[in-house]
């Protein structure tokens, strides 16, 4: 049977790599990689800077183009579906590049369980493989360790949500996916942990109450956004004490 | 300006450290190590495996004793804030020991960030210092890796929740720190994906709908927990699809 590893490789830092993700690139006869255009320059370049620097050996690259989802689809569940199906059929064909009892590897950024599709296309593949998975650092440690600070208040719950399904704070809350600056309509009493480009050279970190930093935080990132063609961004909102 | 590093070690596997980790644990003059006794055996030797093999030269290791927290004080923030003021005398003398201008480090489990009160205690440490935080794998992270499965559903919430805080389950929910079978209490219809030991070679793993599998977590649970003297689990409950 083939194995397919699943890589967290973390958000940014080369240094984020653990040990068993470098067994694990190591272990593979095939790493699958997006190809350049696909995804953002700059994160291609941390893989590809994680691939030299750590597979001992010339590594076996199988590039692939990433479709586009239908971002125009009004119904965003059907949008999804349709674009999990159109790359089950690319990664069907990928696996089957794998040698018989050998193993194929997707190295995905921060940890493969945190708003990551790969497990979930994975699964609509009907080739039979086994899969492992190998954690990674997430863009939520990379920003409380960034900030020096805990996720939770002591014996505290923690709400993580994309932007889009953000209500009104009653938990701390870590807000992943926002395309919108969702925080403007927070109350500006909440305090408020922003980053940017976490674990990169470029990292960014504003921090404070909300209502004081988030003009702030709306300028440095419309600027860095400029700069670089891109951004990543993640916030920990909070009561205040 | 001394500087204390706060290091995640993750939880189980030295396979989980991480480069940056690593670098750390090198980079440090003394390793602040609690002493045997202090924790569970099995957590102590975990600890001292990833010194041994990690540490390149001669670890410079001053261990301490961790007091117990007064579990009996009905007020949870009183026993609570008792603790950490007497762990914050303790972390001042070790700081005291790091030479000037040199580094400190301590070891903790999974990642600084989640349940931990490293940060918190040394906030209270008077001394001054700069603290850098190296992020961990998490418990959750090795969690889902282990089951193979993403934290979320496509585009949905997850909470993180300590096992005295759960309520009814309306959002994907993450439990630790249950030292009383709290999914015992929840929708027998819910799935449960639940692993004790994670990360080391005892790891445990069970899942399914929860009506079918509670007494069988029970009984393993029971039986683990008699062998080892202690049990660390934690498990995701989310209503089926
Ligand atoms: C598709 S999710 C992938 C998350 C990833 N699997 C993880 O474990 O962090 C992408 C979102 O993660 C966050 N993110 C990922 N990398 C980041 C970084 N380096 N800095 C800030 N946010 C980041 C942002 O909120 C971004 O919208
Ligand atoms: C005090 S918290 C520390 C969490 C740690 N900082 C982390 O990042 O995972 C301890 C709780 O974490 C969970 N935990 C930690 N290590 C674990 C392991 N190896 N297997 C299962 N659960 C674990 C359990 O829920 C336990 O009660």
């Amino acid at each position: 049977m083939k194995t397919i590893l699943v890589i967290g490789i973390g958000t940014g830092s080369p240094a984020h790599m653990t040990i068993a993700a470098i067994d694990a690139l190591n272990r593979a006869d095939v790493l699958f990689v997006p190809d350049k255009g696909a995804t953002k320059a700059d994160l291609a370049d941390v893989r590809r800077a994680i691939i030299d620097r750590f597979v001992t050996g010339a590594p076996h690259l199988v590039g692939y183009a990433v479709p586009r989802r239908d971002a125009a689809n009004a119904d965003y569940g059907q949008g999804v579906e349709d674009w999990h199906n159109a790359l089950a059929r690319i990664f069907a064909d990928l696996i089957a590049e794998v040698p018989e009892d050998g193993t194929g590897a997707f190295l995905v950024w921060g940890d493969p369980g945190l708003y990551d599709s790969t497990l979930r296309i994975l699964e609509r593949v009907e080739a039979p493989f086994r899969i492992e998975v190998i954690p990674g650092i997430t863009a939520i440690q990379a920003l409380t360790a960034a900030h020096g600070i805990a996720l939770n208040r002591i014996g505290e719950p923690v709400l993580i949500t994309p932007a889009r399904q953000l209500g009104p704070i009653e938990t701390d809350t870590i807000v992943m996916l926002d395309g919108r600056l969702a925080f403007r309509d927070a109350d500006p009493d909440l305090d408020i942990f922003w980053g940017a480009y976490l674990g990169t050279p470029d990292q960014l970190l504003i921090s404070g109450r909300l209502g004081d930093v988030a003009d702030q935080i709306v300028t440095t990132r419309a600027e860095a956004r400029a700069r670089h063609g891109w951004i990543m961004d993640t916030y920990l909102l909070r009561k205040r004490q």
